[in-house]
Protein backbone atom coordinates (compact mmCIF):
# COMPACT_ATOMS: atom_id res chain seq x y z
CA UNK A 1 0.00 0.00 0.00
CA UNK A 2 0.99 3.84 -0.70
CA UNK A 3 2.89 5.67 2.14
CA UNK A 4 0.28 8.61 1.52
CA UNK A 5 -2.71 8.53 -0.04
CA UNK A 6 -2.42 8.47 -3.80
CA UNK A 7 -5.23 7.95 -6.54
CA UNK A 8 -5.65 4.28 -6.58
CA UNK A 9 -6.38 3.55 -10.27
CA UNK A 10 -3.18 4.68 -11.39
CA UNK A 11 0.22 2.50 -10.78
CA UNK A 12 3.74 3.41 -10.16
CA UNK A 13 4.98 7.17 -11.03
CA UNK A 14 1.76 7.83 -12.96
CA UNK A 15 -0.16 7.63 -9.30
CA UNK A 16 2.75 10.13 -8.20
CA UNK A 17 2.00 12.48 -11.41
CA UNK A 18 -1.97 12.59 -10.71
CA UNK A 19 -1.09 13.45 -7.22
CA UNK A 20 1.64 15.85 -7.42
CA UNK A 21 0.83 17.94 -11.14
CA UNK A 22 3.56 20.92 -10.24
CA UNK A 23 6.07 18.41 -9.91
CA UNK A 24 5.23 16.13 -12.50
CA UNK A 25 6.02 18.74 -15.40
CA UNK A 26 9.27 19.13 -14.86
CA UNK A 27 10.23 15.50 -14.05
CA UNK A 28 8.19 14.59 -17.37
CA UNK A 29 10.13 17.48 -19.27
CA UNK A 30 13.21 15.61 -18.33
CA UNK A 31 12.42 12.41 -19.18
CA UNK A 32 11.20 13.80 -22.61
CA UNK A 33 14.27 15.29 -22.97
CA UNK A 34 16.65 12.53 -21.70
CA UNK A 35 14.71 9.52 -23.48
CA UNK A 36 12.83 10.42 -26.19
CA UNK A 37 13.43 13.71 -28.03
CA UNK A 38 15.59 12.61 -31.26
CA UNK A 39 17.43 16.04 -31.28
CA UNK A 40 18.67 15.90 -27.81
CA UNK A 41 20.92 13.14 -28.35
CA UNK A 42 23.15 10.44 -30.88
CA UNK A 43 22.23 7.62 -28.41
CA UNK A 44 18.97 6.49 -30.38
CA UNK A 45 15.99 6.47 -28.44
CA UNK A 46 15.95 2.63 -27.91
CA UNK A 47 19.67 2.42 -26.59
CA UNK A 48 18.36 5.34 -24.23
CA UNK A 49 15.38 3.34 -22.97
CA UNK A 50 17.72 -0.03 -22.79
CA UNK A 51 20.06 2.30 -20.18
CA UNK A 52 17.09 3.34 -18.29
CA UNK A 53 15.67 -0.22 -17.77
CA UNK A 54 19.24 -1.68 -16.81
CA UNK A 55 19.46 0.88 -14.29
CA UNK A 56 15.97 0.20 -12.78
CA UNK A 57 16.72 -3.35 -13.07
CA UNK A 58 19.90 -2.87 -11.35
CA UNK A 59 17.58 -0.52 -8.50
CA UNK A 60 15.76 -3.53 -8.81
CA UNK A 61 12.30 -0.88 -9.02
CA UNK A 62 9.50 -3.39 -10.74
CA UNK A 63 7.30 -0.37 -12.19
CA UNK A 64 10.40 1.36 -14.28
CA UNK A 65 11.83 -1.66 -15.18
CA UNK A 66 9.10 -2.88 -16.55
CA UNK A 67 7.56 0.04 -17.76
CA UNK A 68 10.80 1.28 -19.69
CA UNK A 69 11.60 -2.60 -20.32
CA UNK A 70 8.25 -2.36 -22.40
CA UNK A 71 8.72 1.13 -24.12
CA UNK A 72 12.34 0.16 -25.15
CA UNK A 73 10.72 -3.32 -27.15
CA UNK A 74 8.52 -0.61 -28.99
CA UNK A 75 11.41 1.49 -29.67
CA UNK A 76 13.59 -1.58 -30.98
CA UNK A 77 10.75 -2.67 -32.96
CA UNK A 78 9.05 -5.23 -30.78
CA UNK A 79 12.36 -6.78 -29.98
CA UNK A 80 11.63 -7.95 -26.66
CA UNK A 81 13.75 -10.65 -26.39
CA UNK A 82 16.83 -8.25 -26.90
CA UNK A 83 15.07 -6.08 -23.63
CA UNK A 84 15.67 -9.74 -21.34
CA UNK A 85 18.71 -10.08 -22.81
CA UNK A 86 20.43 -6.27 -21.82
CA UNK A 87 18.71 -7.00 -18.69
CA UNK A 88 19.68 -10.66 -17.82
CA UNK A 89 23.45 -10.62 -19.10
CA UNK A 90 24.33 -7.19 -21.23
CA UNK A 91 27.73 -8.32 -22.03
CA UNK A 92 26.68 -11.32 -24.09
CA UNK A 93 23.40 -9.54 -25.71
CA UNK A 94 23.31 -8.45 -29.00
CA UNK A 95 23.85 -4.78 -28.61
CA UNK A 96 26.81 -2.64 -30.01
CA UNK A 97 30.14 -2.65 -28.04
CA UNK A 98 29.53 1.12 -27.69
CA UNK A 99 26.43 0.35 -25.92
CA UNK A 100 27.90 -2.16 -23.56
CA UNK A 101 30.83 -0.12 -22.46
CA UNK A 102 27.73 2.77 -21.42
CA UNK A 103 26.16 0.06 -19.73
CA UNK A 104 29.28 -0.57 -17.36
CA UNK A 105 29.29 3.07 -16.89
CA UNK A 106 25.35 3.32 -15.99
CA UNK A 107 26.45 0.53 -13.60
CA UNK A 108 28.79 2.36 -11.37
CA UNK A 109 26.88 5.55 -11.60
CA UNK A 110 23.38 3.25 -10.34
CA UNK A 111 26.04 2.85 -7.20
CA UNK A 112 27.57 6.54 -6.45
CA UNK A 113 29.24 8.31 -9.45
CA UNK A 114 32.33 8.62 -7.83
CA UNK A 115 32.97 4.76 -9.11
CA UNK A 116 32.99 5.77 -12.96
CA UNK A 117 36.86 5.70 -13.44
CA UNK A 118 39.22 7.01 -16.21
CA UNK A 119 39.82 3.27 -17.36
CA UNK A 120 36.15 3.16 -17.51
CA UNK A 121 35.62 6.12 -20.03
CA UNK A 122 38.26 5.68 -22.07
CA UNK A 123 37.47 2.29 -22.61
CA UNK A 124 33.45 3.38 -23.75
CA UNK A 125 35.30 5.79 -26.05
CA UNK A 126 37.62 3.68 -27.33
CA UNK A 127 34.08 1.78 -28.30
CA UNK A 128 33.23 4.83 -30.19
CA UNK A 129 30.74 6.58 -27.95
CA UNK A 130 31.60 10.29 -27.80
CA UNK A 131 32.13 12.78 -24.76
CA UNK A 132 28.38 13.85 -25.37
CA UNK A 133 27.16 9.89 -25.91
CA UNK A 134 29.33 9.37 -22.00
CA UNK A 135 27.27 12.40 -20.74
CA UNK A 136 23.96 11.40 -22.07
CA UNK A 137 24.55 7.54 -20.02
CA UNK A 138 25.34 9.14 -17.43
CA UNK A 139 22.40 11.68 -16.63
CA UNK A 140 20.01 9.12 -17.75
CA UNK A 141 21.66 6.84 -15.37
CA UNK A 142 21.35 9.14 -12.62
CA UNK A 143 18.34 10.55 -13.36
CA UNK A 144 17.01 6.46 -13.14
CA UNK A 145 18.16 6.45 -9.67
CA UNK A 146 15.83 9.49 -8.94
CA UNK A 147 12.60 7.92 -10.32
CA UNK A 148 13.04 4.47 -9.20
CA UNK A 149 13.56 6.04 -5.72
CA UNK A 150 10.13 7.86 -6.00
CA UNK A 151 8.20 5.21 -7.28
CA UNK A 152 9.93 3.04 -4.87
CA UNK A 153 10.28 5.38 -1.43
CA UNK A 154 6.54 6.04 -1.68
CA UNK A 155 5.53 2.33 -1.81
CA UNK A 156 3.70 3.22 -5.41
CA UNK A 157 2.00 -0.47 -6.54
CA UNK A 158 3.28 -2.04 -9.22
CA UNK A 159 1.40 -4.50 -11.65
CA UNK A 160 1.83 -7.92 -12.06
CA UNK A 161 0.02 -8.23 -15.48
CA UNK A 162 2.80 -8.05 -18.59
CA UNK A 163 -0.18 -6.74 -20.85
CA UNK A 164 -0.61 -3.72 -18.28
CA UNK A 165 3.08 -2.53 -19.20
CA UNK A 166 2.64 -3.63 -22.70
CA UNK A 167 0.27 -0.94 -23.29
CA UNK A 168 2.27 2.02 -21.62
CA UNK A 169 5.00 0.70 -23.52
CA UNK A 170 3.22 0.97 -26.81
CA UNK A 171 1.54 4.36 -26.18
CA UNK A 172 5.16 6.16 -24.39
CA UNK A 173 6.96 4.96 -27.11
CA UNK A 174 4.26 6.01 -29.84
CA UNK A 175 3.43 9.79 -27.92
CA UNK A 176 6.54 9.86 -25.66
CA UNK A 177 6.31 11.57 -22.50
CA UNK A 178 4.34 14.13 -22.62
CA UNK A 179 0.53 13.25 -23.27
CA UNK A 180 -1.95 12.51 -20.72
CA UNK A 181 -2.16 9.40 -19.12
CA UNK A 182 -5.63 8.57 -18.31
CA UNK A 183 -6.13 7.22 -22.05
CA UNK A 184 -3.75 4.27 -20.85
CA UNK A 185 -5.20 4.01 -17.18
CA UNK A 186 -8.74 3.82 -18.66
CA UNK A 187 -6.87 0.84 -20.68
CA UNK A 188 -4.85 -0.44 -17.87
CA UNK A 189 -8.20 -0.70 -15.77
CA UNK A 190 -9.62 -3.09 -18.90
CA UNK A 191 -6.76 -5.13 -18.90
CA UNK A 192 -6.37 -5.63 -15.48
CA UNK B 1 39.94 16.14 -14.21
CA UNK B 2 36.36 15.43 -15.59
CA UNK B 3 35.50 12.71 -17.53
CA UNK B 4 34.91 14.91 -20.81
CA UNK B 5 35.72 18.13 -22.21
CA UNK B 6 34.02 20.58 -19.74
CA UNK B 7 33.89 24.34 -19.67
CA UNK B 8 37.24 24.61 -17.37
CA UNK B 9 35.84 27.91 -15.55
CA UNK B 10 32.66 26.87 -14.45
CA UNK B 11 32.71 23.89 -11.15
CA UNK B 12 30.29 21.04 -10.32
CA UNK B 13 27.08 20.95 -12.01
CA UNK B 14 27.72 24.52 -13.84
CA UNK B 15 30.08 23.19 -16.20
CA UNK B 16 27.54 20.29 -17.39
CA UNK B 17 24.93 22.88 -17.71
CA UNK B 18 27.20 25.22 -19.80
CA UNK B 19 28.42 21.84 -21.72
CA UNK B 20 24.69 20.88 -22.56
CA UNK B 21 22.03 23.73 -22.36
CA UNK B 22 19.60 21.26 -23.59
CA UNK B 23 19.41 19.03 -20.60
CA UNK B 24 20.07 22.02 -18.36
CA UNK B 25 16.75 23.59 -18.72
CA UNK B 26 14.73 20.63 -17.54
CA UNK B 27 17.16 19.81 -14.42
CA UNK B 28 17.23 23.52 -13.69
CA UNK B 29 13.27 23.52 -13.76
CA UNK B 30 13.06 20.81 -11.89
CA UNK B 31 15.42 21.59 -8.79
CA UNK B 32 13.58 25.53 -9.00
CA UNK B 33 10.10 23.54 -8.54
CA UNK B 34 11.51 21.25 -5.92
CA UNK B 35 13.50 23.59 -3.70
CA UNK B 36 13.26 27.02 -4.63
CA UNK B 37 9.16 28.30 -5.68
CA UNK B 38 6.88 28.99 -2.80
CA UNK B 39 3.88 27.56 -3.55
CA UNK B 40 5.20 24.21 -4.63
CA UNK B 41 5.23 23.02 -1.44
CA UNK B 42 4.71 23.86 2.47
CA UNK B 43 8.12 22.75 3.45
CA UNK B 44 9.86 26.10 3.35
CA UNK B 45 13.14 26.65 1.23
CA UNK B 46 15.31 26.49 3.93
CA UNK B 47 13.72 23.29 4.96
CA UNK B 48 14.09 22.20 1.65
CA UNK B 49 17.49 23.23 0.97
CA UNK B 50 18.48 21.28 4.34
CA UNK B 51 17.01 18.14 2.55
CA UNK B 52 18.76 18.36 -0.16
CA UNK B 53 22.26 19.10 1.53
CA UNK B 54 21.60 16.56 3.96
CA UNK B 55 21.34 14.15 0.61
CA UNK B 56 24.09 15.19 -0.66
CA UNK B 57 26.44 14.92 2.17
CA UNK B 58 25.24 11.27 2.67
CA UNK B 59 26.23 11.19 -1.19
CA UNK B 60 29.29 12.47 -0.44
CA UNK B 61 29.03 14.89 -3.20
CA UNK B 62 31.16 18.07 -2.32
CA UNK B 63 29.95 20.17 -4.64
CA UNK B 64 26.54 19.39 -3.81
CA UNK B 65 26.62 19.56 -0.51
CA UNK B 66 29.11 22.78 -0.56
CA UNK B 67 26.68 24.62 -2.23
CA UNK B 68 23.06 23.49 -1.13
CA UNK B 69 24.43 23.88 2.23
CA UNK B 70 25.62 27.75 1.60
CA UNK B 71 22.27 28.46 0.06
CA UNK B 72 20.49 26.68 2.95
CA UNK B 73 22.38 28.74 4.91
CA UNK B 74 21.41 32.16 3.11
CA UNK B 75 17.64 30.53 3.09
CA UNK B 76 18.27 30.25 7.10
CA UNK B 77 19.53 33.99 7.89
CA UNK B 78 22.88 33.02 7.35
CA UNK B 79 22.44 30.63 9.80
CA UNK B 80 25.54 28.46 8.75
CA UNK B 81 25.88 26.91 12.32
CA UNK B 82 22.62 25.04 12.00
CA UNK B 83 23.35 24.17 8.66
CA UNK B 84 26.67 22.26 10.29
CA UNK B 85 24.75 20.76 12.58
CA UNK B 86 22.22 18.97 9.96
CA UNK B 87 24.96 17.76 8.71
CA UNK B 88 26.74 16.71 10.94
CA UNK B 89 24.04 15.52 13.59
CA UNK B 90 20.25 16.03 12.53
CA UNK B 91 18.87 14.63 15.36
CA UNK B 92 20.21 16.87 18.24
CA UNK B 93 19.94 19.79 15.58
CA UNK B 94 17.88 23.23 16.51
CA UNK B 95 15.09 22.12 14.07
CA UNK B 96 11.71 20.73 14.09
CA UNK B 97 10.91 17.29 14.83
CA UNK B 98 9.02 17.04 11.60
CA UNK B 99 12.11 18.15 9.66
CA UNK B 100 13.90 15.44 11.75
CA UNK B 101 11.51 12.66 10.93
CA UNK B 102 11.68 14.10 7.30
CA UNK B 103 15.69 13.96 7.48
CA UNK B 104 15.20 9.76 8.43
CA UNK B 105 12.87 9.18 5.30
CA UNK B 106 15.04 11.07 3.29
CA UNK B 107 18.49 8.95 4.22
CA UNK B 108 16.62 5.53 3.92
CA UNK B 109 15.59 6.98 0.16
CA UNK B 110 18.92 7.47 -0.35
CA UNK B 111 20.14 3.95 -0.10
CA UNK B 112 17.03 2.72 -1.56
CA UNK B 113 13.53 3.83 -2.07
CA UNK B 114 12.60 0.58 -0.65
CA UNK B 115 14.06 1.18 3.03
CA UNK B 116 11.61 3.28 3.76
CA UNK B 117 9.12 1.91 5.76
CA UNK B 118 5.32 1.96 7.16
CA UNK B 119 6.85 2.96 10.35
CA UNK B 120 8.79 5.58 9.29
CA UNK B 121 6.12 7.35 7.39
CA UNK B 122 3.19 6.77 10.80
CA UNK B 123 6.86 8.66 13.10
CA UNK B 124 6.68 11.58 10.58
CA UNK B 125 2.85 12.08 10.46
CA UNK B 126 3.12 11.33 14.51
CA UNK B 127 5.91 14.60 14.28
CA UNK B 128 2.92 16.75 12.17
CA UNK B 129 4.10 16.03 8.44
CA UNK B 130 1.43 16.16 5.45
CA UNK B 131 1.07 13.46 3.08
CA UNK B 132 2.52 16.32 0.60
CA UNK B 133 5.10 16.99 2.82
CA UNK B 134 6.35 13.58 3.14
CA UNK B 135 6.30 13.27 -0.93
CA UNK B 136 8.09 16.44 -1.28
CA UNK B 137 11.04 15.13 1.15
CA UNK B 138 11.02 12.03 -0.68
CA UNK B 139 10.94 13.25 -4.33
CA UNK B 140 13.86 16.23 -2.88
CA UNK B 141 15.87 12.91 -1.90
CA UNK B 142 15.50 11.06 -4.65
CA UNK B 143 16.38 14.07 -6.65
CA UNK B 144 20.04 14.48 -4.94
CA UNK B 145 20.67 11.20 -5.93
CA UNK B 146 20.28 12.11 -9.12
CA UNK B 147 22.52 15.40 -9.21
CA UNK B 148 24.83 14.69 -6.82
CA UNK B 149 25.57 11.39 -9.26
CA UNK B 150 25.46 13.64 -12.52
CA UNK B 151 28.32 16.16 -10.99
CA UNK B 152 30.36 12.72 -9.25
CA UNK B 153 29.97 10.47 -12.38
CA UNK B 154 31.50 12.91 -14.91
CA UNK B 155 34.26 14.05 -12.43
CA UNK B 156 33.62 17.37 -12.37
CA UNK B 157 35.62 19.86 -10.17
CA UNK B 158 34.39 21.22 -6.91
CA UNK B 159 36.18 24.05 -5.33
CA UNK B 160 38.09 23.92 -1.66
CA UNK B 161 37.83 27.76 -1.20
CA UNK B 162 34.16 28.35 0.90
CA UNK B 163 33.86 31.95 -0.34
CA UNK B 164 32.91 30.50 -4.04
CA UNK B 165 31.05 27.96 -2.19
CA UNK B 166 29.04 31.30 -0.77
CA UNK B 167 29.11 33.18 -3.66
CA UNK B 168 26.91 31.08 -5.32
CA UNK B 169 25.21 30.37 -2.20
CA UNK B 170 23.98 33.98 -1.90
CA UNK B 171 23.04 34.19 -5.74
CA UNK B 172 20.70 31.20 -5.63
CA UNK B 173 18.89 32.02 -2.45
CA UNK B 174 18.40 34.95 -4.07
CA UNK B 175 17.35 34.89 -7.53
CA UNK B 176 16.53 31.36 -7.70
CA UNK B 177 18.08 28.65 -9.62
CA UNK B 178 16.58 29.81 -13.70
CA UNK B 179 19.06 33.10 -14.17
CA UNK B 180 22.33 32.59 -16.20
CA UNK B 181 25.00 31.17 -14.33
CA UNK B 182 27.77 33.37 -15.66
CA UNK B 183 27.65 36.71 -13.16
CA UNK B 184 28.72 34.35 -10.35
CA UNK B 185 31.18 32.30 -12.49
CA UNK B 186 32.86 35.64 -13.28
CA UNK B 187 32.49 36.96 -9.43
CA UNK B 188 34.20 32.93 -8.81
CA UNK B 189 37.01 33.77 -11.35
CA UNK B 190 37.40 37.01 -8.87
CA UNK B 191 37.41 35.14 -5.57
CA UNK B 192 39.79 32.16 -6.70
Amino acid sequence: MPHIALPKEYPGIRSLFMYSPVTARPLNNLVQTLLYDPSTSTLTPGERELIATYTSSLNTCKYCANTHGAIAKYQLNGNGKLVEDVVNDADHADISDKLKALLKVAAKVQVDGKKVTTEDIAFAKKQGASDKEIHDAVLIAAAFCMYNRYVDGLATWAPDDPAIYDAIGKQRATEGYLTNPNAITHQTNALS
